[in-house]
């Protein structure tokens, strides 16, 4: 079950810039940053109703946002759903022909379990599964 | 005062095979398909959460979202961010710096109000601003 959209990911040269500009674009401040060092970025994180807003900046230059900028604008990287339950949904998905970058899910920023759907089978657009981390149990997501 | 993320909008070629695509991934049925002339386009919206995505056909060659699809790949083609007051928040964006691509809000598809900021104000970001269209004055938009 996808539940709602959890954030997109936005890739940014300069993370202090674009969290001057977004603040001053949403009106109101981020609500955190966080450096993911297995994915080489650092993230500035801005809520906008259920949803958030997360600036991407690369911290080194073989990083997926490091090598995404050197082929794109800055811009809209991927958009991330929420999932209830994300073995269930990685296997529905399997099984409706969708293509993942990797089987395995891995911790990403904010607490979460995620996984990536391939651009190539959903419509251009790199799409992210994302569930809350099991407190209890680090290295897998939370069922709920 | 930005409330949520309305919609995301995403630039398709085909919208029968990219509703299709949206089916499975999102393991749900669009909800609504709506023409807008003025635009060009014809839409497809699913629901996901308090938000939507939007899928974009073109309907002719000169379109706005035909002439993106001549420089660009499918994908996420803007976001949309969800305003209480429409006009009192074009009046702060432009205090803050932000500059539009029309300075007049128009009727956009699902009963709204649109307007859009030019992404080179926006991180690269095409930005559209929209408010439900007041039911009383269908040119203007409500201002709950």
């Amino acid at each position: 079950m996808i539940d709602r959209i959890e954030h997109l990911g936005i890739a940014v040269h300069d993370r202090q810039r674009s969290e001057e500009l977004f603040k001053r674009l949403l009106g109101r401040e981020a609500y955190k940053e966080e450096a993911v060092e297995r994915e080489g970025v650092r993230t500035v994180f801005f809520q906008v109703g259920e949803s958030k807003l997360e600036l991407l900046e690369s911290t080194n230059d073989e990083s997926p946002i490091a090598r995404y900028l050197t082929k794109n604008r800055e811009g809209i990287h991927h958009i991330a759903l929420a999932v209830t339950d994300l073995e269930a949904e990685i296997q529905r998905l399997k099984l409706e022909g969708f293509e993942f970058i990797s089987d395995e899910p891995k911790p990403g920023a904010d607490g979460k379990m995620i996984v990536f759907i391939h651009p190539r089978s959903a419509n251009g657009i790199l799409v992210e599964l994302c569930a809350d981390m099991d407190p209890k149990h680090p290295n897998t997501s939370s069922t709920k």
